[in-house]
C-alpha cells in the first residue's frame, strides 16, 4: 500500500499540498492497472453490464456475485466490495449483508451506495444497517450523504437536488464515526476522510444523461480502494480517473448514446501523465 | 395540460386533421423536456439499462423502483408509471400490482406493456389482473394486443407474427373499456382510444433488431403522458419522436449496434422542428 | 439439419479436412439467417441485454424467458435453450432445472454455460445437476471445464488461470458422457466431441475487456445447435462467426466501448465468404 500524501503539521502552500495529491493519484492509476484488483459488485440490475465494462476498461476485474452463501464466501477472496442499493430484488438484501459483514471481518475494503436512502424505506434501513458494519468509502449524491446523515430527506433516485456543498457538514458527520470516507458527487466532487477535504473540479454535465455514471464510479472506488490504496486516496484518484477519461469523451461524443463507448474506450486509453496534465484538485486541510 | 386536437364535429379535410396532430407533437415535445417527468420504471432486466438511457436522452427522469413497498409508495410521487412484464423474476408481480393499484388512486397515468401475453400462463394472468386497473396507455405488438383482447392467441416474446391493422379490431375492443388509449407497435404504428385512429407511418426496420426498442418506447411514452398530455397524445408524440430520431440514426448507423448508441445521440438532439418537418401521421375518427 | 463432415476412416491429408470443416462453417452461417431459431436465454443480469442484442444481431429470435412456470413450457417450444449460471437470483435455478428438463425430454438441444463453477458452491451443486441432463454444449472457460470435470479448482468469475490446452482431457472425459460437445473458449478456442478435437485460431484479446462476450458466443451456439447444426457443428460455426467478427471489428475500434456496438455491427454484416476466407481451423482426430 502507498500512502496518502501527510497532512502538513504546519501552514503550507495550498498549490503544493494540491500538487502532491495530483501526482499520488497519477502513480494510483498504475498501481491499480497493475494490481488488476478482484472488485465484487453486488449492484443493481440497471446497470450491472456497464459496472462491468468500467471495471474491465479500467484493468480491473469484475465479479458480480450477489447471491446469499456465495456473496461472503466470495467477499473473503475478493480484492474489494461494491455494494449499491439501487434495486433490492428478492434476496439480495441478504446477500448484502453476508458481503458486507465478511469483508470487515476479513479486513477487505468496501464501497457502500445508498442509491435513493432516506425517500424509499427499504433501502433507507438497509443502508443504515450496512453502515454500522463500517464501509471504507461511501459515494453518493449530496440529498443522499444528507439522508445518511440524518440530515435530509433524500433523492427521488439517481437524481439529486442538494448542492454538493450543502453535504459537506453530512460527510463530516459520517467519518471518521461510520465510515474512512465520504465522496460526495456533483458537479463539483467533494471528497473527506474528516482530516482532508478535497473538491475534485473536472466534471462533465453530461454524464447525468448517462444511467450508472454514477453507480460505475462507485465500482472504480472500489477498484482502488481494492488495489491497495487508502480509501480518501481511492476515492480521490477514482472520481479524477473517471472524470478525466469522460471529459476526454466528451470531447469525442455527439450525445448521451456515444458517450457511454467513447468513456469505455478512454477508461482504457487514460494514463498517468493524463492525470498530470488535467487533474484539477482542491485540497484542504478539514 | 394541453389537450388533443378536437375531433371535428362534421366532414374535416384530412390531411388538415393530421397536420394539427403533427404541430400537436411537435409541441408536446418541448413540453416533456421542460416538464422532465419522473418516470418509475418496473421492466424487464435485459432492457432497464437502456429504457433509462432512453428516457436520460429525451430529458425525463428514470427511477427503476421495482420491489414491493417501495414500488407503491413511489408510484404516488412519480409522475408517470411503466409496467412491462417481460420478466416477472421474484416478487417483481407483486410491485407490479402495487404500483399500478397507487396510480390507479392518486391519478398518476400508467402505461402497460404486456409483454409475450397469451403466449405464457403467469404473465398473461398478471396482464389481465393489471388491465383491469384501466391503465392509460397499453403498447404492444399486434399479437399482444389482440390475446389481450381474447382474440389472439399471443406472440412468442418480443417477436410479432400478427400484422397492426389485424389489431385494430382488438384495440379498439381495450378501449375505452379497459384502457384510454392502445399503441400498436409496427412498421407502421396504430395509435387508438377508440374516437381517433391514427398510423404513424415514420419507422425503422433495423430497430427490430435492437432489443428494448419497444420496451423502451413503452417507457417514452410514460415521459409524455406524465407530463400531463392525454394518453392518446402521449402514445402519439412518443411514437413520432422515437421513430423520428430512430429514422436519422439508422442514417449514422453501420448496423444495429451502432444503431443504440445513435438512437440515445438524436432522441436527445431531435427538436419540434423536426417533428414538424418528417412527422408522418394519418388520423382517422375511429 | 445438415450433418458434420464425415470423420475419415483413414489417414486424410490434414488441411483437407480442415478445409472440409472451414466450407461446413460458412454454410452454417446461410442456414442460421434462414432458419432464424428462437433462443431461449436464462442468463445472467450482467449480460442478458447484450446478449440479446447478439441474437438479434446473427439473425436469431432472443426470449429471455428464465422464471418458473413459464421456463418449462416455453422450453418446449424453443428452437434451442442457454442456461448461463452467471447470476443465479431467486427462482432462476427452479427455472433453469425445469427448461433443461423440458429441452431434454423434447429433444430440443440446449447450451450449459458453468460460469464460475467450482470456486462457489450453489453453482457448482446446480452445474452438476444440470449436466446429468446431458447438455448438448459446455462452454466455458479452462478452469470452469476443468472443474466441471473433477480436475480443477475452478475460477474466479469470467476470468480464468488455466490455459485452453490444460482443459483438452477434462473436456474428452466430459463428452460424450455428459455432454455431446465441449467448448473451452480462450485465446485458442477448443472443442472437442471425443471425434473431433478442433482448435479455432481466430481471437482478439480485447474481447476479454468486454463482459459478456464469453456468454453470448454461448448463445451463438444455441442459436446454431437450435437451427438444427450437430453440437460440434454448432459450438465450431459460433465460434468461427463470432471470432472473424471480433477481429473485424477490433480493427475499427479505439478500445473496448467501440468494440460492442462494432462486434454486433459485424455479427450482422458477416457473410459465408467472408468465413471461407478467414477462418483459421486446425482439425484433427481426437
Amino acid at each position: 500500500m502507498i500512502s496518502a500524501p501527510a497532512l502538513p503539521a504546519t501552514q503550507v502552500d495550498p498549490s503544493a499540498l494540491s500538487e502532491a495529491w495530483v501526482e499520488h493519484c497519477a502513480q494510483a492509476l498504475s498501481i491499480v492497472r497493475s494490481a488488476s484488483p478482484l472488485v465484487q459488485c453486488l449492484t443493481n440490475h440497471v446497470v450491472s453490464g456497464f459496472s462491468a465494462n468500467v471495471l474491465l476498461a479500467l484493468g480491473a476485474s469484475p465479479a458480480m456475485v450477489d447471491i446469499p452463501v456465495e456473496a461472503g464466501r466470495f467477499a473473503q477472496l475478493a480484492s474489494a466490495v461494491l455494494i449499491n442499493l439501487g434495486t433490492l430484488a428478492g434476496e439480495q438484501p441478504t446477500a448484502m449483508r453476508e458481503a458486507a459483514r465478511a469483508a470487515s471481518s476479513n479486513g477487505v475494503p468496501w464501497v457502500l451506495d445508498p442509491v435513493a436512502v432516506g425517500a424509499l424505506p427499504i433501502r433507507t434501513a438497509l443502508a443504515h444497517e450496512l453502515l454500522a458494519l463500517h464501509p471504507s468509502i461511501v459515494r453518493g449524491n449530496p440529498s443522499e450523504v444528507m439522508a445518511l446523515a440524518g440530515s435530509g430527506p433524500g433523492g427521488r433516485g439517481a437524481d439529486s437536488a442538494a448542492a454538493v456543498d450543502d453535504a459537506r457538514a453530512a460527510a463530516a458527520e459520517l467519518c471518521p464515526r461510520s465510515c474512512d470516507t465520504v465522496a460526495v458527487s456533483g458537479a463539483i466532487d467533494l471528497i473527506t476522510d474528516g482530516r482532508f477535504t478535497i473538491r475534485v473540479h473536472n466534471s462533465l454535465p453530461m454524464l447525468e444523461s448517462l444511467t450508472g455514471a454514477g453507480c460505475s464510479l462507485g465500482a472504480v472506488m472500489a477498484a482502488y480502494v481494492g488495489a491497495g490504496l487508502p480509501p480518501i486516496s481511492a476515492a480521490t484518484a477514482a472520481t479524477c480517473t473517471f472524470t478525466i477519461a469522460a471529459e476526454r469523451a466528451g470531447r469525442q461524443s455527439h450525445g448521451p448514446g456515444s458517450l457511454a463507448p467513447a468513456l469505455l474506450d478512454e477508461l482504457a486509453a487514460v494514463q498517468p501523465d493524463d492525470i498530470r496534465a488535467h487533474a484539477r484538485l482542491e485540497v484542504a486541510a478539514s
